[in-house]
């Protein structure tokens, strides 16, 4: 299924005479305060989000899984939901493989399937943080950091076969999550477990092509409830800089204990050139993995006030790997992947409005309380106008949500694929 | 130092044309999706939130205390401190009194002052966390959950004591907050301090005038380590339905562990008619006491769609007392409560516009997506010009920040005051 | 499999004498302090701890499972695993029948199988958080506080089946865990889904037999991520109060937020004659499901000191149902189980060491440093030569980890069951 | 005031026999499992851990302090203090001087003080969270992190100043422990404020001698509630890595965010030869600054269990400085300084226990169960006996805390300075 420009032109008309006015008066306001509206709106279209190929059907818990109707259940069927989610929003034009979850038959094929929806083959993420079929080494006690050689050698040749993988497809990044880790004090010892990850990840580093990145995610527990090897960005920041160059810190949204302020490490990974990809989610108690700023919209917003910062001022980072990492549990997963990508760009867009130089001059002055009017006085403008603007202006729904349901396109993906479907990995 | 009419409508004047236009518009879209403008309005002007007599000099933390210039050093200052910000923000017209840091001299002339300046006397709060200069006996080892009588009853009469003072001001509650508790395991019998805590309470709402409430705040740590004797809001309302229909739970938002659900709690305590006050602030980590909607805006709407339902669903509730209670250690105080003021506003408005029946229809739907839309939709909505509308109509600031600083009232203060003086209490 | 009384004997030979040794010393050093070691022996084989019947094969989590050789495939499979856990530990004689995934096929041939072997039916567990094959209605927006009558009248009706099942095996209390609540703010009305959980248990209570309990369970959060409608002990004490004497709390001691004072919430609870029932396991970040003991072991014994103070002084409390409610993702489950049995008994054996009096008067004393030396003193004190003395003196195992190696057990297991059987409900 | 040996021995001696028993008793017991005894004691008396001047008073909170009586109010005496504490423990056999509180007036004076009773000068602290009299600024908005380079300089000054002051007394440390953060977002930038704090701890790092190690303390938050600078091990790291060989990470025991597994950052900055010091207390919520061992007791083994392994297999980092930062807010001071030091002694008695090759085996074979084993059977283990005689060797006292109370020396010390002395600093 795919959908077409002009029924989207269509979905967009009756509403169309609003939402000029919306921009036009917002619009005009922001002229005023000296904001370059085009400029703005301009990287708001720059702003692409991969999905990962893994997204597309419904999550679970240990408790059990409540599947939806009509998932894709092969590769090509995922990249044709994201080709939706695409066309609706214009936000989204990559794919984040998982492997072995989602390996290629015909490559060929695919990347002209991708390629006619306009989607890049963002960064490949390995898995050996569960047993496949016929593997001969179990990775219930680790993979890169286990105690047994056979193990970690399997685990690297894994991460060596997803980069070949990636190459194929023009993926330029390697994204590295190990579940390792222990459950019960004693069970690791913690400097042979990162010794052994640190090696491992140095023996993958030596396979990786030039012009590509691996990018080290942390996070500090589940699977493993008593300790993870990398546990902190401190730990991705270290092995990063002990595998070299081109290997680089992955935050995960989620991926952080009580009340850590996520924005202050984003902006020192920026400040030391080490931050190499993000994955947004949104959480209220650990890895909960909900829909982007269903939950705490203001520190997102404070995320992205560092990620502009960082990405004028500290140009020692790479391009970032945008993914988003959310399960769907009780959504719809593509409605669910269009309301994150809205607030991904609503964020994006209020960061893009504080005034910088305003702000440093604030700061400068101890001026706490004029700090957070700044702050404020961004976060609390209605940027839905200028996301409106940016989408459409590239063929895009004014309101995804809307033109998503409008145009019934769970029922066209029912009718194709039939209701029981499950995608693979999950 | 007081600030007059047409200094205020002065400052106002050059920025009135564009909140009209910003008004009319957002009125004119608004007025479309069916809300009554005029009401709404109408509800923020009757939202009077008290500010504590504590609350106008500078606070601290254990580690020192940085004061501030012009701190008011009695309670006719301090009212006056109120005084303005209600004059330019017409939101703070209540003062809630701590004794025995302000127990009024002459009752008539406080009374006269406050009545001038069109502030009310909310909630009076007792103070047993503390040793008193010549009192007999200490709460080192806690007040009103003590194991010895001797102290318990001291304690009980110190809040009869404020309950006559409040009375004589026209305050109609009483809010008990109980530093009780203990820093160690083993250092107290947690069901005796239980029961010392309910006994002492009732002998307190024995004293208790007909037309007042008793508010029984909760907390689970600080300055207690280990145990809080009123640990959460289950503990609270245990005890308030001890003591009987007048006698509510004091919601503080600081006062939660990690991750809490405070929206949830607020929800259930008023669907059982037993919430009978509410203390703004923001946290990052515990009970930061800091500037309210400086963290966590998100929530605080949250928070207030569940006090707009139950406002209006739950009638078997008191009029709410609403105060804040924040700590201002690095702002002026008195600009940090204009921002706090600003921020429970903006969260009010916004929950207003939460269309309820359109909501509950999607709840009945588990229309999950649908649900999430309509309250970011009212959440993204920026409210502003409605908050501007509701101060100028009563004679406030367009902008109290603004105006609070271009009238140069803090200089005004120290003039009038001196640099050095301290507020009691602190 | 079955381990003969004389397996176990030879066992225990070689290390008698030091056993013995050990406890003579031990045993004295007691008694000179007052201690009645044999009346202290006898609580401990008096305790028994249910094994949930879905507790003998490897758990996991969303990101997988490792399973284990030899799980118990059916019923009699699970029974016979826990025989054999009670025959060495002599602390297991009971189990906590999960419906619908271990409903008996032949209700006498499971008695007499369960009589055999020395264990009883505790409570019985429902299970509203799955859809079973064939059900009409989907739990997956909740069950006992749907929007849907007909998929709480499903929901009702299977704990009524549940209490009807337990009835026929001599069980004397239903164990109701929701996992309802909601993943995304608004996606419910708290007020709402309380109301709907109350009524529901409310008809669930009507049918349970005279000399039943139902013991309602609370949790935070998990599987649903931003409320549950019975999150608190406050909300499950507030429901049990509302459907009537027969009604309880159950603490699960994972299902907390963080820095709970758990042992706190068993005292007031306990004060108020409303604990009845207690779920077994070890945390460090959520319900992590640990080991018993394995990570904070200090607050297990300090939350047996609340036990064995409220099982004294609280006689309106029922007798409490017992249970290990852990997952065993890396340990053979047989051997975490025993090893939880062995942490509960020290926890127990330590807190009965506690003397009661001394400790009151130190509270009354405000003797703080005494209170914690008082706790010290038994917590330090090294208390295995009671439990092993407790164990052998009714069969037991000295050491029963050593005795289920040496004995060789798990390899009997996968001999008589084969290596790749997976037990129900994993 | 000064406790004569004659004295402890007398105190001792009523108990001597049971010790001789307890302890043999325990030595041959551990003596069959390979132990050696000896070893381990005088690996005990070794281990000596350094007073802060700070910690001889009653702390308090925010909410207020209630005071000690017969508290020392000057340099010399709070160095008696120490003495009378280490008289007793043999393990307080050190002081960390607090600047400026703590500056001597004569320091060969309080040198020959120290000497006598045996107290050697470990690191010294600076203070730059508190504005003193008569200094030209102010660090309400930090201190080496400060926008204005006047305010950077004053604080550099400082710290260069304390290492002077420490020089002549024999320290060879100075920890820097930071308050600077932010309160709210957009108060500092952090980029900046993290380079100012690197560019002023070299300037500190360029005028230590060359015997000397720096320190870097990290915490989360407090008295900053938004942000702090050096929030993390990870920034600690990477500052001491930035500044040199000398400069090392400080660990304090209650500056982490909830649920941080601390033994493993411990783990990973030994191996790394960067931990430098240690700051002993106890917490259940945040910095609560509660005595050792007194929450989390198996938590403070597990740390040890690292400790000991490091000091074995990582020869790269110093020796550490140990020191107990707690805050005595209910508890006579002195009282709790003892059981802090006795739960310090017994978690490293119980590390030392750990067979280290069994536990390694027990790793590479993946035998969780076994590693708990090896784990829980060292710290079940009643380590009581070995601690007293590494103690009563030294002249120091059977049971410190009951000789303290025996000769009645707080009486004593009230008597000799009065009841309503107060501590300087506090």
């Amino acid at each position: 299924m795919k959908i077409e420009q002009h029924h989207i032109q269509d979905s967009n008309n009756k509403n169309l005479k609003t939402h000029q006015d919306n921009f036009d008066f917002l619009s005009n306001n922001l002229t005023k305060k000296g904001v370059n509206v085009n400029t703005l709106i301009k990287k708001l279209q720059d702003f692409q989000v991969a999905i990962p190929s893994w997204a597309l059907g419904a999550g679970g818990t240990r408790f059990g899984r409540f599947s939806f109707y009509g998932e894709p259940s092969n590769l090509e069927q995922k990249i044709q939901d994201i080709g939706i989610i695409h066309s609706l929003t214009q936000t989204a034009g990559a794919v984040s493989l998982h492997i072995p979850w989602d390996i290629p038959e015909d490559y060929n094929a695919i990347k002209e399937l991708a390629g006619s929806l306009d989607i890049k083959f963002d960064a490949v993420n390995s898995n050996t943080f569960q047993d496949q079929a016929n593997a001969k080494e179990s990775y219930k006690y680790g993979s890169l950091s286990n105690t047994s050689e056979a193990v970690r050698q399997q685990a690297i040749q894994h991460n060596l076969d997803v980069i070949n993988i990636g190459n194929k497809l023009g993926s330029k990044s390697l994204t590295v999550w190990l579940a390792d880790g222990s459950c019960f004090p004693g069970q690791n010892n913690f400097q042979t477990a990162l010794q052994n990850t640190e090696n491992s990840l140095k023996d993958i580093y030596k396979g990786l092509p030039n012009d590509w990145s691996m990018l080290i995610e942390y996070k500090p527990y589940e699977p493993n409830f008593y300790s993870t090897v990398i546990q902190d960005w401190g730990t991705s920041f270290m092995l990063a800089n002990a595998c070299g160059d081109k290997a680089y810190s992955l935050v995960d949204l989620g991926h952080h204990l009580p009340n850590s302020n996520i924005e202050q490490i984003v902006s020192i990974l920026m400040s030391k050139g080490k931050l190499g990809g993000f994955h947004f989610n949104d959480s209220k108690y650990g890895d909960d993995d909900l829909t982007v700023g269903s939950i705490k919209p203001y520190a997102l917003f404070l995320i992205f006030n560092e990620l502009v910062y960082g990405m004028k001022n500290n140009p020692q980072n790479p391009d970032l790997a945008w993914m988003i990492d959310a399960s769907h549990n009780v959504k719809d997963p593509l409605e669910d992947l269009i309301q994150s990508l809205e607030a991904i760009q609503e964020a994006y867009a209020k960061a893009l409005l504080i005034d910088q130089d305003e702000l440093k001059s604030a700061q400068l002055n101890n001026d706490v309380v004029k700090c957070q009017e700044i702050l404020q006085d961004a976060y609390r403008t209605d940027v839905r106008p200028l996301l409106e603007k940016a989408r459409i202006e590239n063929g895009g729904a004014l309101s995804p949500i809307n033109a998503y349901r409008s145009l019934d396109v769970r029922n066209g993906l029912i009718k194709e694929r039939g209701k029981n479907t499950v995608a693979t990995g999950l």
